[in-house]
């Protein structure tokens, strides 16, 4: 049965409702997202109350989302909300009245449920085994130590973007002074907790300012892919960006490309609460997390649904199943040719010179190299290698995403038109190409291996020997067009290989 | 309820598969496609009797096709066999073996019928009112006098690319008499049938002959789209081609880019077939259709399931209605976006310097401007442009084809991306990018005008005053999300109108 999901996160910044289709057969995608600055905790510092005009600016916003849950039909709304309801003294009053004037009943989340929520959402999405988690949002900043993959600490800071922009009085141009007393207050909070003294482990930020650091570095560095979950960047290229942003007027950030406008006068104090957490931990590395608490709520709700723990164990491969279903790909197909390969790839991997992590990547392109029969089955690899570059895959890297997407584009053959492509360019050398030709070769071969897709080759052992390379054919009965498929990539393993293959047929 | 059909078409060179998907909405799509080299009609010149190894080859190649169509599950099976079986004294005796070993009954068709599904296949994906249609295979070659749309004149000639090779022996080099020889003899088949004379309409032309043709001409030409059906040439080029066939052995062809190997040893007949039905009716250019007997067989069958007459009344409405179901589009929410960027367009379609044939690039892109949610919400318009690039649509020609992608692509603003993308910029030059600017402002006006998809936005209509652009809303309540939304295209209104935007409201 399909289902429809809408998650609803009222931040102390802004609004935020997405729309998660689950498929029949479990795939799930997102098909609405939408995000409204609200500003609820505006005015707030001094009374600890919602104030009239945040408050009208919610309802109204609310309503909107209400209806988008009307006009998707979802199934389920599961709404939350975080530090500036949770700490204003009409907060409950507020939650009562968004009911009666949207139907919406909002779920007021502690800043512990919330730092679990966002750990949820990053590590089901994010390939981290040790690290800081930090969700830094308009009202609240949650951190979480991870370790082996588990929260070790966590803790939910009473300060966000928006607060110490009130309290400090950050809209427009600061002097030199203001930034210290800034940053004196924040090392201050900081210090006070141990754990988080040089972890020296990857910093992952969840939220608005973490998103928008990440545009920020992707403009000032040309960046090919417009994707922000997942990207990384070093403690100098924050720091000049930091600069950038310090000494900036409002009227001036307002055009710095990668900041959202709405974001312009909240992001002095965002930006310095995470150079903050660099110091203190001596991150070699902050990595973005574009999934965070509202990803943490549909996926806890999707695991339990499906009698899952709350946190993976491969998410690689939970993605690509997603994606291999969510584009009415044949898994007992794919599933057979990415075994073959892998074969292939264990028996001549020494000879072919991979590392054993390039296995991931054959392996992910051997499970979704049909997908883009979807879009045309006419010239189908290369559409494939479009879906995968494009796919909400999670656990490779942006270079190894495009490496999987070239390598299943040449599932029939190698072509030069992707070397014209101006994105991958940019992210492949050389050496990249030479891998991405090997592990295609090792599809190629694995694809040709099941032409009839009559599963006919049981399984395969790959050999070197001193003339030739042998494959070792496990066959139920004979299997003559597999065979004369394999002819065509005769040249091809020649080349690669360097030897002359030689078949083996053994009847089981 | 979904339905598979599989489509088996047994020729007098190649056999042939297709495994159409229909979807609950009843969209459809091909979702396989098998062609097998059986020559069924090898060695049949002197007898007519199927000769036993042809028959062999046959038999193998509709077993695999058989277990495809288990494996796919197909629900049924559509099967027809052509010339040489319909020719053959033994064809009966064939057809009753074939089922029995393979469980597939073919239809025997009559040459008449012939012609008729390669009309309903060619006519529902090639704009075309008249012109003459031929289905070049290789026992026979049918050919269609089509006016007005409409089958005018239609016979199936009793040779083709197999039977003219044999009959002549021109499988490897042949000399210029030989050409000579085999040119007369068409020539004469073709001076009988006086409706073909100088008809000064296109040569539609269908089967792997014309294919082949197309793909050695996009090679020639370095053409940057790997789309065959409807590629048009005209008959300079046509001229090239046939000499470099006519000229070369068979291995030098079996090496010419673009031509199968498989059918290098019958192209001098094929080419030489198409050659001189351009002298006999003097078509100012030759059309390729990638669509034929088999999707005619498909289409006459969904069509009569859906009670709809066999040819399409719009090709390009239908196509691209389906490509929005296949892709899962909101067809409420995209019609009311067409219908809304329509009226814009006739509002100010003079000042903006359009042409009328604009607006159904207009339509296609404002239907389809969202499809590109089902690869990754995130960056949505440049995935429904890849998609919109390569989907079946029919009725557009290739250059029309990529500019309703940039339009889509740009319905949230335009962005110099696709400028640099190789494909785009070898079909647009800047009177285009200019034109899909300007359609894309419209497309992104009507967005913004059902910014919270509730449709309070009725309709609306555009004026040009002296002084100003002015927009009427009909509205039945205030619009205020969709107001705010406009002022994001106040810049690009001003630019691409010279004109500030004045907006009126009209309550109804």
């Amino acid at each position: 049965m399909t289902e429809r999901i809408a998650i609803i996160d009222l931040g102390s910044n802004s609004a935020r409702l997405i729309v998660m289709h689950v498929y029949e057969k479990g795939a799930y995608n997102l098909v609405y997202n939408q995000k409204e600055s609200v500003r609820l905790s505006e005015g707030m510092n001094a009374t600890l109350h919602l104030q009239p005009e945040a408050i009208g600016r919610a309802l109204s916003t609310l309503k909107i989302f209400a209806h988008m849950c009307q006009l998707f039909q979802v199934d389920k709304i599961i709404g939350v909300a975080t530090a500036a309801v949770r700490n204003a003294k009409n907060g409950d009053q507020f939650i009562a009245l968004a009911e009666r004037e949207t139907g919406i009943l909002l779920d007021v989340i502690s800043g512990e449920l919330e730092a679990e929520l966002g750990f949820i959402g990053a590590m089901n999405t994010i390939d981290l085994t040790d690290g800081l988690l930090f969700d830094l949002g308009g009202g609240s900043t949650e951190l979480t130590l991870v370790k082996n993959r588990q929260i070790k600490q966590s803790i939910s800071l009473p300060f966000g973007a928006v607060t110490l922009t009130e309290r400090f009085g950050l809209q427009d141009k600061v002097n030199d002074a203001k930034i210290a007393e800034l940053q004196a207050f924040i090392q201050a909070q900081l210090a006070s907790l141990p754990w988080l003294k040089r972890i020296f482990a990857p910093l992952v930020g969840i939220g608005g300012t973490a998103r928008n650091i990440a545009k920020i570095d992707q403009r000032l560095k040309n960046y090919p892919f417009a994707k922000v979950h997942n990207y990384r960047l070093g403690p100098l290229s924050f720091d000049q960006i930091l600069e950038l942003i310090d000494k900036t007027s409002l009227a001036q950030r307002r055009k710095l490309p990668g900041l959202s406008s709405e974001r312009a006068d909240i992001i002095i104090a965002g930006v310095n609460i995470v150079k903050g957490l660099l110091d203190i931990t001596q991150a070699p590395q902050l990595v973005i997390s574009g999934c965070g608490v509202r990803e943490g709520l549909f996926l806890q709700y999707y695991q339990a649904k499906y009698q899952q723990p709350p946190i993976m164990k491969n998410i690689l491969e939970h993605s690509t199943h997603n994606v291999l279903l969510a584009h009415e790909g044949d898994p007992n197909h794919a599933y057979h040719i990415a075994a073959l390969a892998e074969t292939l790839f264990d028996g001549w991997q020494d000879h072919l010179a991979l590392r054993s992590g390039d296995k991931k990547l054959l392996k992910v392109a051997a499970l979704l190299h049909d997908i883009g029969i979807t879009i045309n089955y006419y010239d189908h690899p290369r559409h494939s290698s479009y879906l995968i570059e494009n796919a909400r895959l999670f656990g490779l890297t942006h270079r190894e995403q495009i490496l999987a997407a070239v390598i299943a584009g040449w599932h029939n053959g190698t072509s030069a038109k992707y070397y014209r492509n101006r994105i991958y360019s940019e992210f492949l050398d050389e050496g990249d190409w030479h891998i991405a030709r090997k592990l295609a070769m090792l599809l190629a071969i694995a694809e040709c291996l099941d032409v009839t897709q009559m599963g006919l080759v049981k399984t395969v052992q790959a050999l070197i020997k001193t003339k030739a390379a042998v494959l070792k054919l496990y066959l139920s009965e004979p299997a003559p067009i597999e065979r004369q498929a394999l002819q065509k990539c005769d040249k091809w393993i020649k080349k690669d290989l360097g030897l002359a293959l030689e078949i083996e047929e053994c009847f089981i």
